[in-house]
């Protein structure tokens, strides 16, 4: 493995995904070539739409033939079997075939899992592959998982989403231990819905650094390492996250501007204000990684803009640097 | 039910629940009664307790004798059955005897949950009840339901949730026909656990004016009237929300404290933040009501300070005055 981290990491990115593309996508594409010297990258999508957005030549850059685009909103199983011919299908088909190191893509989240699953596979001993997103929180980040992958989950499979948010966590940030918590509503033992009182029990037999239940408002105080949920749970709590900062946000702004003195004072607190905004915004975050696929798989935000692509690039780019795969199986190793 | 209006409204309040009880419960008793004239309060639980921190005599306030009290972490149905002469079994019970028209308690929300059931009983034809909860938009108040009752929801109860929401929000506000919407991961029909899945179907053939699936962001955007989801989600939302919100606020402060310019522009922005940061308090709010019981509960915040007290005696009041139960079941009939 050690030879990988000498060579250069090629990045398929899916030219075609989210609500921006190609222009963005593209746009952040460029960005990162220039930032890191040691990736390429193989756009893949519409040939000729690529070809008059990307201009002139980069040697480090190349084309990769989809005719086919899955729309954001269509049934994910269905659309990966019928259109053998989209960025998502041929993208993950070319990590499975030693095309590319990593898999970026802004485009239909289902889509993603499910051809990522069927094209690339599940790392052997992992129920279900998991979304892990990281949250800023005023301390340390704290890795969510699984944040949209799995609507519907088993105990067991929370079990495993804890496996892997802890390797996760491990290889962005020396932990040593890191801390598992499973996100429940009440504190004690016994609380919570039928999968998570069930959970608790595997969670905490197994050799995790189990430290209990997480509620909801202590995600942000950075209490765990890793919170572990069902992805109905996660994907609406991110969801609820990013409006919620946003509603504020946008209060803070209103009120600020809602008298004279407030304003000179805005005027005052804008350059702080900033500051806090960027350290929130998603942009700044290299997008979700689908963990337990034998392969490294980002899945960036629909919204994403350049710099939200070309962080999750980056963010592709370390994860292979850093070997997660890797590691994730060593670990399972020391779990079965 | 109109003679109702005129007499003068009783409302039983729990002394023993929360964090603060009984100095902040009786600190806020007196100050609703001091506010509204029609109102009368019998406070429950441990008599010499209360009989001390009450000091000079109010003919508008009595005490009831209950000498236990439900811890906030035990567990709910176990508590209700083995403290019989707790303040929560009691107060529940002398709402069905008639001995006052409402229940009001800051104390375990499972423990008040299952006395309500147990000893005041469900509304025919509502297969379960939920906790509502009003959250603050910037547009307009937003009833969140279920809240927190039932950590895992059959899609029948998901429908009988709407129909409750749909009542409160139109005795809250002249809102002729409340737009209600299904809390999911996805805005498309199909989308979502297996739960949401078939509470969309019902919801779809009812008469209700459902408009669909709602994000977790769109919650606060105001776009639905009612915002319906199983009492595991709900619960993780409002913490989320909470958790949240306490965050950012500390961080904007944070923020205008960082440099001296932006000190000086904080204090010009003060008041402007102070009145955000009121309308953004649970304390404003007259905390969760329970809604499919036959009869008027309230659940206040287990932080609940005395104003936070004194707005729930005040919010219990108003339900009994516009006879939410009585239009619950009025409504009912339309449905069933």
């Amino acid at each position: 493995m050690g030879c990988s981290l000498r060579r250069k990491v090629k990045v398929i990115t899916d030219a075609m995904g989210g609500d921006f593309a190609p222009f963005e996508v593209i746009k952040g594409a460029l960005l990162a070539l220039a930032e890191n010297k040691n990736l390429e990258i193989v756009l893949v999508g519409r040939f000729e739409e690529i070809k008059k957005e990307l201009g002139t030549e980069n040697k480090r850059i190349t084309i990769e033939r989809a005719e086919e685009v899955i729309e954001m909103d269509e049934p994910p199983t269905q659309a990966i079997k019928s259109k053998l011919r989209s960025s998502i299908v041929i993208g993950t088909r070319m990590v499975r075939e030693g095309k590319g190191d990593a898999f970026v893509s802004a485009g239909n989240t289902g889509a993603v899992v499910a051809a990522s699953l069927l094209n690339i596979g599940r790392i052997k001993g992992i129920s279900r592959p998991a979304i892990g997103i990281v949250i800023p929180t005023p301390t340390r980040p704290v890795v969510l998982i699984d944040a949209g992958a799995n609507a519907d989950c088993k105990p067991e499979n929370l079990y495993h989403f804890a496996l892997l948010g802890k390797v996760y966590i491990q290889s962005l940030h020396s932990v040593s231990q890191p801390k598992i918590g499973l996100l429940n509503i009440g504190e004690e033992k016994g609380k919570g819905n039928e999968l998570t009182k069930e959970a608790y029990k595997l969670l905490e037999s197994s050799n995790l650094n189990f430290i209990g239940n997480i509620e909801g408002g202590e995600i942000f105080q950075g209490k765990a390492d890793v919170v572990v949920c069902d992805g109905f749970t996660g994907n609406v709590i991110l969801k609820v996250a990013e409006g919620l900062a946003e509603t504020l946000m946008a209060e803070v702004k209103e009120a600020v501007g809602s008298t004279l003195f407030s304003k000179i004072g805005g005027l005052l607190v804008k350059p702080s204000f900033k500051k806090l905004a960027q350290r929130l915004s998603y942009d700044e975050y290299g997008g979700a990684k689908l963990l337990g696929i034998n392969g490294v798989v980002v899945i960036s935000h629909g919204k994403s803009n350049a710099k939200a692509i070309k962080n999750a690039i980056q963010f592709s780019y370390e994860t292979v640097k850093n070997e997660v795969v890797a590691k994730i199986k060593e670990e399972l190793k020391t779990f079965n």
